[in-house]
């Protein structure tokens, strides 16, 4: 891609990781972290993921061929509108937010002429937050979304999924109604799942968890206002897959009412040789 | 506890672990392994889990002190029913079934005049199984509930509570109905969930999960069978534990709908705050 500057605006987990992906894979002539924290951006500097960093955004962007928002996503509107004055004619601004219609919304018309932007969605979260998880090999095979507007010249698209690439990712194109849709049932319905099953625990059955009970709600330790956002970014479809669930759970609880074994069993199997299946993915 | 013979029914995961921690303790004279499928019992065998196997049931039991009833729950009572005849006077019978007071209900009747039945739950499973993940070490500070009935002689329960000390594990006494509640809501509750998620993804969406639902549905590949009968022998605490899960989902539901943040926020907050206290657990 031959990057002069890459400007990663939020230098946590996700922002910082990319930033020691850049690093160790020589892809930037420079790295600037831009961030609302001084000693967050003091330690992305400290731990090699940044060159520079400047709590002023437009000074920040100036000069990069490539903007990565990477702040929750309730910020890109506003971080944008500092941004925007200072991009230079052909900047690449793209994100790495976990719902896509809502930041296209907020981010497009913000995006001044001669720019480009085209989403993006690593698939490399974790419970863990912030500058000190940020790690290297975080998106090693990683699969990272790229979400193209309308507006988006295929040019610009290919640039960014060959930047991906080149951190070290695969890659897959999807529009960003699709991605929420599939997301909405495999991330974000997951997540409130977990965090109904860990709030609907009664203190006195802590004594009784196993192995099984923590992995089924390890997400809920995430972030909540992170999560909070991608929720309600995203709540048509977290509703709509929230009512296929509910049938679901429906049925099994009429099974289990009329001590339907067969049914039980059937469901169980059902879900088995589903995740069994997924097992390497 | 000076044993002399352990006899264990069913050399699977639980089973097959129980033998090789007894014999690398040296807890035993003798490990007496019994089982339907020869070649499950050869393998037990070859890992050193067992000293000698057998398929008959009255035989495989006699001389026992101690006898483990490891095999899926469903199972206890027709075991029971060959082993009675061939139990001898003081032996001490114990499950690694995860429901309880069906176990009660189907292995107490059978228990002969002079023998003792004290139930017992390590929390030691995992969605493998089968002798060849059977580990030495499984038990090494797992809590294993033990459960002691009415008719219960209370140096038999002391006796079960020193034998799982020491074999390396913590040890807590609960009654059945007790243990059966707080396991619907730690472990099947979450089981079922897992499963409901699990059958709830769009083929379309497999594309998309990442590290999170994996973990969430982890449970979900263990054994079906095993996982019906521990349903339907809990169903009514599982559907009391359904009912707690539905009531936390429909206000976030609620909330979601209305899209108000600030309860949003909350429920993720309370998940999160709670998941963090669990961490070490």
């Amino acid at each position: 891609m031959g990057l002069r500057q890459i400007s990663i605006i939020g230098v946590g987990l996700l922002g910082g990781s990319l930033g020691l992906a850049v690093k160790r894979r020589q892809l930037a002539g420079a790295v600037v972290g831009i961030g609302h924290r001084e000693s967050t951006l003091r330690t992305a500097s400290a731990r090699g993921a940044i060159d520079r960093f400047t709590l002023d955004v437009a000074e920040g962007v100036r000069g990069a061929d490539l903007v990565v928002l990477a702040t929750p996503v309730g910020l890109f509107g506003p971080l944008l509108e500092q941004a925007a004055p200072a991009l230079a004619e052909g900047c690449l601004v793209t994100d790495v937010g976990s719902t896509k219609r809502a930041v296209l919304e907020a981010v497009l018309p913000r995006i001044p002429k001669g720019c480009n932007f085209v989403g993006a969605h690593p698939l490399a979260g974790s419970e863990a937050r912030g500058i000190d998880a940020a790690r290297a090999d975080l998106y090693d095979e990683a699969l990272v979304f790229v979400v193209p507007t309308e507006r988006s010249d295929e040019a610009a698209v290919k640039a960014l999924e060959r930047f991906w690439r080149d951190v070290g990712a695969r890659v897959r194109r999807i529009d960003a109604e699709t991605h929420d849709r599939l997301l909405a049932e495999s991330s974000h319905l997951p997540h409130l799942v977990a965090a109904a099953l860990m709030n609907a625990l009664s203190v006195d059955a802590e004594q009784a968890i196993g192995r099984g009970f923590l992995d089924t709600t390890r997400v809920a330790s995430g972030d909540p206002a992170m999560w909070r956002d991608i929720l309600l970014t995203n709540r048509d479809q977290v509703l709509r897959a929230l009512a296929q669930l509910e049938a679901g759970l429906g049925a099994a609880k009429s099974a289990l009412e009329k001590a339907q074994a067969e049914a039980i069993g059937e469901f169980l199997e059902q879900a088995k040789s589903r995740r069994d299946r997924l097992r390497g993915a």
